[in-house]
This record gives C-alpha cells, sequence and structure tokens, in this order.
C-alpha cells in the first residue's frame, strides 16, 4: 500500500516537532511537507538535529502555499496558532484535502463563544459544522467521516476524559465542579519569552491565567453534552518544572452515595473498550511519568466519605495525547486506520 | 549580649540541615550541639561541606542524652519524628529549656484526634496545653511566653495564612473549602526511598494521600478557631519536581459578593502588620521562587464571577517558612529576640 | 513467524525497566519471563504501571531459576549486578541459551585486569573466550555468531565511538587521551541511597570517582585494540541534574595537522555504513536530548588549531544505546535480524 | 555610620538581580538608585516580586544618565554587555565614582587581545591601566586603592582559584593544560532566547564554544601572570541543566611527582588566610550544591598516579562568586569594609 501522504504546517513549536517524532516511525504516513515561514529552505533533519537519519529528515521546508499543499499531501496537520488556523483550513478543505486543526479554532460550536473567549473574529463560520470534535474516546465514527477534525486541547483532553463516566452515570452533581490542572512548560509553547526561560521555571511552582484560561468554554460545552444539561466549570492552571504531562485534580461531589467499588467499576465499564485509557487499580493514583511520550490517559479514582466528594486524578502527556499524538489517532481513523496506527509504543521513562 | 545557646536535634535531615544554614547566620543565637545516632562522633562542617568554615561547622555531632543538652543549650529545636519527639519534649521541658518542637506532636489540642490521624499513642498528654501553636501572625504573644511551641506544619502554614483573613471577615462559606496543594520533594524528607529518587521526581508530577494526608486535622483545627464554627476541608496534596515549596492554590465560595478591590483591601489590612506576609498586587499571581529560603508567604487573590468563588493562591517555602524558619522565628519571640532576627535575607533566586 | 521468547533477569532496575520498555514494541521478540526475587509475584503491569495494556505487563514476575528459564525462553539479557551475573550465564549457556550479559563480567579478556578492578574473583574465567564485546558497530560478524554477549558499559560506548576513527586512522597521540564524561542520575542506578534522591541531586553538579572509574580498563582494552598498541587514558566521570544522557567531552592531541574537513572526512567515511552513529555537521555539537530514547551516537568535532588538539563530543543515551538499546541490537544480531529491530523510533523531546 | 550609596546599572539581567538580592541584607550599602531603559518607572519590588518589602524595593527605575548617578552614588556597578560598559565606566570614574565593572571590558590588559577575541574596538584604551582585576584573593591590596574594578569572569573566577597554588609552586606542566568547565544555565543570560528555554535546556547537556569561548584570554593572561611564563590553556565550556553553579575539571601534568598529601598541603596553605576558598579534605571532591549563593570556591584535589596527572575539582556560585558576590566583595574592598560584608550567609540547599 502507498504510503498516506502528509503535510505538516506550523513546523518549529512543540506541537509540529512531536508530530515530525510521531511520523518518522508511522507505518503508514509518510511526511511529504513541512511549512514555515521563518525557516523555510532548510532540510528537516538539519533544522531538528534528533530527527536526522529518520523519515522525514530529508523534507525541505517550505512557505505554506495551498496549492503546493494539495499537490503533494493527502492530509495536513495545521500546528499554527488560532485565528491562522481558520484560513488555511478553509482553503485546504476546499481543495479537498483532509485537514486536522490543532488550534482551537474549530473546537467550540458557537462562534460567539469562540469570539468572546479567544478575542479575535471567526471569519469561517461556514465551516464550523463540518468539524468533528476530535477525542476519539467520545467521536470516532464522526471522525471516520470527517474531512476536518478540531483536535481538542490538552487540558479539555484531560478533563473530559476523567469526567465522562461520571457524568454520564450521574454520579457527581454538575453544578460545583472544580478543575485543578497542572502542565508541563512544553505547554507554554516555544516561543521565546523570558517567562519560559530555564531559570525562570526550573525549581519553581506557579498558578496562572485562574478562572480565565480559554480552554474553559471548550471544557463546558463538552460537558454540558455529556451531562444533557449545562455545566459550569471553575477551571484553573499552574504551571510545572517539567517538560511533558498534565495532571488533572478534579473534584465534585456526589450525587449519590456510590463507594469507590462501585465507581471504579463504572469507570473501568466505561473505558473497557478503549486501550488507551487506563483506569488505575483501587488505591492507585497515576503520574505523568506513567504516559510520557505515548497516548495513554491514566486515571486514579479517590472516594472521599469525610467530604462527601469523588476526586478524579486525570493524567496525560499534554503534547503527544495532548496534541500531537491525539492528532495523529484523529487523522488515522480519517484514513480508515487503526486508532493506533503509530502509536503503539510503550511510555519513555525514566 | 552573649548569644543563646541552642542544640538541635535531628540533624541530618532537611529541617535540621535548614537550621544549621539559617543558625550560621544568626546575630544572637550559637549551635552549640547537634544530636544525630547516626552521625554521632563527626564534625557537622564535614557531615555538611556547605556549612565549613562557618559558625557551627566545628560542633560535634553526639547522641541525644537530656542532662547534656540541659547543659549546654538553652533552647532546642528538636527535628526528629512525630512520636520521638514528645518524649524528648517532655525530657527537656522538665529541665527547664525552651523547646521548639518542629514534629506534629503538639499541634493538636485534642489527643484523640491526633491519635486518630498518627496511629500511635500521645504519651506525654499533659504537657499538650503547655504548648503553644506556633504561626506567629496568629500567636506571637503566646509563643512570646511559652516553653514548648508546636511548630505548625508545612501545608497547614500555607493554608492558614491563606484563609484567615476571609474566614475572619466572613468573605466565604465554610461548608465548601478545597485546598489543593503542591510541595516541593524535600518535603517527603531525607529517607533513602526510591519513590524520591531523582530519576523517579524529575520530569513528572503526581497526587499522594488524596484526603487523608495527616495535616487535615492541624488545618482543621486552626479554621474553626478562626472561623468560630467548626470547618471541613478537602485538603489534598502532590508532588513537584522542585527542591523547594508550596503552593497551595485555595478555592472558597463567596459568602457574600464581595469583589476583588474590596478582598484585596482586607486581606492587605489583615497582614499590614506582618511583614512576612505580601499580599500581591491585584491581578499578580505568586510562585514559590519569590520566597526561596526566606520566611515570606506570598498570596495572590482571585475572584471569579462566573463561578462565585474567592480564589487563594498562597506560596511559601516549605523547609524555611514551613519548618525551619517558622521555628527560629518562633525561638526568636520565645528568647525575646524581633521575630526576624536571622531571617533578613533576601529569597534567592535564580 | 513465532516470536522470539525472551527473558530478563533483574527487571527492578532502570536496564530492565528500559528493556521492558522496548521489547512492548519489538516485532519479533516477547518477553516471556521477567526476574526478581524481592518482586516475585507480582504481575510486571503492576509493578511498571507504564507497561500496563502493553505486551509484557502480564508476565508474572518470578524468582530466577535456570531451568525453568531454559524452558521458556531462547535468549536472556541479564541485567543483574556484576559478580552475580558470571554465574548466571555460566548456567544459561550451559543449558544452550543465547544470553546478554548488560554486567561488566565479561567484558574485560584478561580475568586479573577485571579482578584489580572489581575486587571480585572471576569464578567462570572458562567462558570468556566465548564472549564477544557487543559493540555493533566494530564486532556485529562475530556478534551474530556468538551465545553470549558482554554488552558494553555505557561510558565505554560513548568514548569508543568517539574515539575509533581517529585512533585507526592515526590521527591522534595515542598517550595523552583525556575522556571528561557527564552522565546523566540513571547512570547511578536505582538502589535507594541518599546521594541520588531527588533533593541531593537537582540543581547541582558533582564530579566523581576521578581516575578511578571501574570503565577505565574496558576503554583501554578496547582503544588498545583499536590502536594497535596500548593506551593509557584519563577517564573521568560527573554527574548530570538529568535522567537520561552521557556526552563525553574527549581531549586528543594531534599526530598530525589533519584540518576540520580532513577530519570530519575520516569521520563521515567510517560510519557511513553504521546509520546509528551520526556525525555532526561541521561547526555544529550534540546534545544529550537528540538522541534520548534511542540507539543513536551523536558526535561532534572541533579542531583547536591554538592548541593543537582535536576535541571529539560523543553523545548517546546511557541507558539505550549505552544499556539496554545495545543489549537488544546484540540480541536481534544474535538471532538473525537486522540491528535495528524495535529500535527504530525517534529520539523523544522535550 | 552612613551607608554607602550604590547605584546599579543593568537592573534586569541575572547579574543585576543577584546584586539586588545581596544588597538588600549589606549592613553597610545602601540600593540607591538602579537603571535600566526597558524597565525605567516601575518600582524595582514590582519588578521583582521577590524583594518587595525588603531595602532596595522602593528604588524606581530609571534611566542612565551619569550626572544623576554620581549624584546619587558614591558607587556604581555597571551590569550591562561588554563594550556598553566601557563609555559608561569612563563617564562615571571622570565624574569621581568608584566603578566595579562586571563585563570583560577592562579584564584584558591588553586591547588588541580584547579586541581580538571581542570583536569590538576597545574605545577607552587610556582607560585600562586604571582598572584592577578583582579577583581578591590575589590583587585585595590594589583593588583597597583602586576606584575602577573588573570584575572576572565566572569560569576564569574557577579556573584561576584552582590553578594558583599549582602554577605558583611548580606543581604542574605548563602547556599542556586543559580545562573542562560546566555551568548552569543563568550564565547563558537573560535574553529571551529559544536555546535557553526551559524545554531546551532541561534533561539534556551540551557543550558549546568549544576552544574559542571568550573567557580564554583573561585565564591565560593571569595564568602567565602566576606562572610567571605565557601559559596556553585548552579551555571548554558546558551548559548543565541547572539554575547555578560552575564546576571546573582541570586536567594537569605533574611537573614533579608530589603525591596527593604534599599537594594539598600547598593548597590548604596558599588558601589559609582566604576563607571563602575551601579546599576539600583529601577523597572528597566538591558539588556545586555546596556553594550555592555564596562566595565560596571549594576544591578538590586528586593525584592520578596511573597517568602521572594532578586533577584540580573547582566549584563556584558562577553567579555570586563568578559575579555579582565578587563584585560586592570588590566594592566592600574598595570602600574600607571587610570583604565579606554582606556575604556571611550559609550556603542554600537543598
Amino acid at each position: 500500500m502507498d504510503k498516506i501522504r502528509v503535510g505538516l504546517v506550523g513546523i518549529t513549536g512543540y506541537t509540529g516537532m512531536e508530530l515530525a517524532r510521531l511520523l518518522a516511525s508511522h507505518p503508514h504516513m509518510e511526511l511529504t511537507m513541512g511549512c514555515s515561514r521563518s525557516e523555510a529552505g532548510r532540510r528537516l533533519g538539519e533544522f531538528y538535529p534528533f530527527l536526522e537519519g529518520l523519515p522525514g529528515a530529508d523534507v525541505i521546508i517550505s512557505t505554506y502555499a495551498p496549492e503546493a499543499v494539495a499537490r503533494e499531501c493527502d492530509l495536513v496537520f495545521l500546528a499554527v496558532p488560532h485565528g491562522k488556523a481558520m484560513v488555511m483550513a478553509q482553503e485546504l478543505y476546499d481543495l479537498g484535502l483532509r485537514v486536522v486543526d490543532l488550534s482551537a479554532d474549530f473546537r467550540i460550536h458557537d462562534a460567539a463563544v469562540y469570539e468572546a473567549w479567544y478575542k479575535v473574529p471567526h471569519t469561517q463560520k461556514d465551516l464550523l459544522p463540518a468539524a468533528v470534535y476530535g477525542l476519539p474516546e467520545f467521536y470516532a465514527a464522526d471522525i471516520a467521516k470527517a474531512r476536518l477534525v478540531a483536535n481538542p486541547g490538552c487540558y479539555p483532553t484531560s478533563a473530559l476524559l476523567g469526567l465522562a463516566p461520571a457524568l454520564t452515570n450521574g454520579l457527581v452533581r454538575t453544578e460545583d465542579i472544580v478543575i485543578d490542572s497542572k502542565s508541563g512548560t512544553s505547554g507554554a509553547g516555544r516561543k521565546a519569552v523570558t517567562s519560559s526561560l530555564y531559570c525562570e521555571v526550573s525549581d519553581s511552582f506557579k498558578a496562572y491565567g485562574l478562572g480565565k484560561h480559554r480552554h474553559t468554554p471548550e471544557i463546558e460545552q463538552e460537558l454540558s453534552l455529556l451531562a444533557g444539561t449545562p455545566v459550569t466549570v471553575s477551571f484553573n492552571t499552574h504551571l510545572v518544572p517539567m517538560n511533558r504531562g498534565i495532571l488533572s485534580t478534579i473534584y465534585t461531589k456526589r450525587a449519590r452515595k456510590a463507594n469507590l467499588d462501585e465507581v471504579w467499576q463504572i469507570y473501568s465499564d466505561f473505558y473497557r473498550n478503549h486501550p488507551f485509557v487506563r483506569v488505575c487499580p483501587r488505591g492507585v493514583l497515576p503520574e505523568t511519568r506513567f504516559v510520557r511520550g505515548s497516548l495513554f490517559c491514566d486515571m486514579g479514582l479517590v472516594v472521599d466519605e469525610r467530604t462527601d466528594r469523588l476526586l478524579i486524578v486525570s493524567v496525560i502527556d499534554n503534547i503527544c495525547r495532548g496534541a500531537s499524538g491525539q492528532a495523529l489517532a484523529n487523522a488515522n481513523l480519517m484514513c480508515g486506520l487503526p486508532m493506533s496506527a503509530g502509536l503503539a509504543q510503550a511510555p519513555l521513562l525514566p
């Protein structure tokens, strides 16, 4: 079988880097094009020394041009900032390509909500209905038929997978959910800013964007769909001095007195046929290192009888499951491949 | 003025190490004795190369013997495990010394609560009433008169300083408080266990002890006193790949619609005469590095109108303010010195 | 084709962990047995949560027993301490198995040299001639015919690959070589010792074992073979606060005035057919992250005309190329598979 | 006694930050002026939250203007890039101020050598003779009389203190010295560049600038003065994923068969009256954490009989001893204060 020809627009950020890594050992896909205005003309293997000698290293980085992309690619990943992605998605969609957009531009169904949180106009509203929210555990069938997938945000991925069994089974009250999320520093992107310097991040910990992170409406949209009722959450984010990983500690109040055995069984049943979600044994909590470099979402469950709460700890690799790996899983589904193609390696630790 | 002669029982852990560091530049105290069974006979400067050439380096580590301590010291810090500390405290108290106990043994007023959480019998119940809870911002006058101070736990210090203005001013509801705390790895102690190895902690993040951390009853005891009503909290802890620091994100529901300006003013007024608590300007959040090596507690305030919540972010150095530095501040007060003696250095960063 | 049945003795250390990781996605090998006295009876997936849901997770850890190993395995990796490995190797060899020994027991051809550096008697001297030194770039043909491979040390791997082209081409003087090596902390092993704790290693750097590291005779043995004359080196090691990686800065004096172009050409030619050694472009230096999790050895070359020196910077992943990955490459060769089977993933970064 | 009024030009880099930290607890100096074009108008305590509530926090950052500096300061630290510093130094010198220049502009006595390595013209050659090289262990008497001190580079400080006893006592050959230095990331400065981002530095190690680091001529100048003969060294630098610290491993060949006892005695005698240099006991090697935040230089000695070499391991804090702390020590000497004023705190660890 000929390999599927894949393009990657936005090569220089961590999500682009991660896609280059994953595609280098994909059995059925081949990176044929990589776009970046600032690095155009360089060999990818020269720009990314880790890639030298591997598939994709010989791609010459080029400036994005939709017709060229259409000629050389069957499917395109957009790893560019929101606002910029929507225009490219429209151009490539119109040219008949399959598109996985890693930005936020097509995640929010209601353009007004998007515009309120992202402070930019949505210029491609007509394309919104064609986009499928790319969380494979929820929407695999739709993804398989889609030509445009809105790849979920990193935080929402951890929060939604963590809360779905509880909400769809009425385990918790919907009006009182707190999500305390902690992310590795790759989540801050690869832009050269002082606050992301090694000596500013290392050996320190901070909160940021409390109550106003842009992933909030995305989380609330999907939780509301799961619960069948509008859900508002307190969603708050922190920066961890580590490269990769998100851990979300989710605080809920029980809707009924389900004990740990019952909760654990409901979670286990919910994800029985979803091998990339691993529910930890009762009494065990997940750690971000156990999912490093993988598509796994590990979760731990705690029932706190003293405070009548169910606590859910959900762990992912923010760049792999939270971005590029999930994008690749979506691309696999769009192309009729198993979701796991090219994503079967074990997590790397230490 | 002659220097106050200070003993330190438990030299090998991180709190002992930190006390050795702080005492080395204390203007009015002098380390005259350091006890450790395993290291007895060694010079302290040989055991701690960082201390070489500084005051305290020439102390010969000895095995604890109460009469010897009484001969050579005016005041003693107990940096030994709970259970062990209570016996020593009693012995030294009976010999007339001033004692600052860094363990949990005298923090909980109700011995039954202590025994339920710590799973050991309290063998010195008669001494409990003599002990003062050593949070200087709350109890400075009592500390000054005490001969036994129960030095607060690291997490409780961050939580109590963070919640006090809100609770004493009726800003938040008392029945719905969630404290999500994150600690640097020195909080796990200096014992050689696999889970504390560099390669197990580095580049990873995890939760632990959710809903059952032993600092819970200490927090609830003091919050209840502040609020004038029993308070139960959901208190939960996480491990950060960094050496020092605790950040507690505290989730509360507003009892009334106080806006950020009002809340900020109440906090600023509350701590106006307490220079080691720094309320960040409106819109600014604290970071653990800004308090590294110091007695400062920095706090940031967020009013989230969407969810009707007040969020408090409270940051300390877990070994300095959360243990040894606070112990030294208490010792200062007990000896009639300014609380800040020997604690005036600026935080060290990067 | 049936999968080759593989056993792993010594599951709990970092090299055992890394072999479990690599074998989980090997196309032609299957982990059928994992031995550890301390963990016997547990499922491997329970002991290593990262492995859950992947091939190998269902192996029940057992106590080592040679006959059982012989029944269930075709090939065995010994990831146990030196001294212990030699006995097992003999037992399994006698039972007809293929053995890759990750310890030092069969690396040194001269048992007297081994005994002088390792301070233990070599009890299996008769087996020494059967062992092949498992550096695939040098000895692939011998490895393919061997039933016992002595897997190289991590530091020697970086040093030997770095110096081979220079020594075999007479570029440098043999009597004046300094190797300054820096290793990530996984190289210190997974034993619970204070000096390997996060808070002892993090944000610090140290030298250790200067002039007396046990990898010295292994390096000198192989360099002498390459040079055709006895070579003594000054070999010195340092500990870096990172998980994985070795960087060796190798200081040599030029034997003749070869300039950078010539040196670079000699190195490139030397490794032309060895895809896992990547010679950096002139003027570029390698970084450990670029080889993380892979079999790559990256090297950079500097000719310093001022001091008449050739400097070689050689970089590997100490656990993958420096131990378990190289062991797997050797196992591949011993089984008639391509050296790269199961080792084709791109390095993981950040 | 009135406090000495101190100005700091270049507030935003790590050396400026460190000076602000140290001055905050200096008993006899007071920061009265802080200059930065980009941050002019802000309170220093707002720009550096760690400084809030401490001396210096209320300084309003201003744009550099020599006359204003002369009015408000007795002594000025220049923490600005080389090239820029020389002009300011001249202006302030002419206005009668004492100046400690942390840049390289006045370190090299021979302007032609400076220009060859730094690639900029030296525009203030006439001022060169007035500048004293500010290594207090060598030049304390001259520093005390100087009005312009050229503060040494971080690497040279570690290398020169490490080699001085060996060279002045004829222990080692002068023509064959290799200095392999490793620095924490603060040494790369606080500029927002991709290569200094947390995710590019963390969990990795690299060499840089091999054979061509600009500190080379400074090292050679001072070594030549110590040895009384021209010395050329191979000086090479590496980046460590840590905030602070430099460790230099110095490789020398013995000039005579001095054993460890003799070497250790010579070093101990050499630094007997220099309390900030600590020679480790025989058999002990230093670690960067043991000097963190301090003026200490710790050094370990190894005599390797096999290779006839003396190895010296020299450790400093690159920002404190290697820059700002040493600058403060020089300022103390220039003002008739003890070198240690404001520098007596113990190192901070973990």
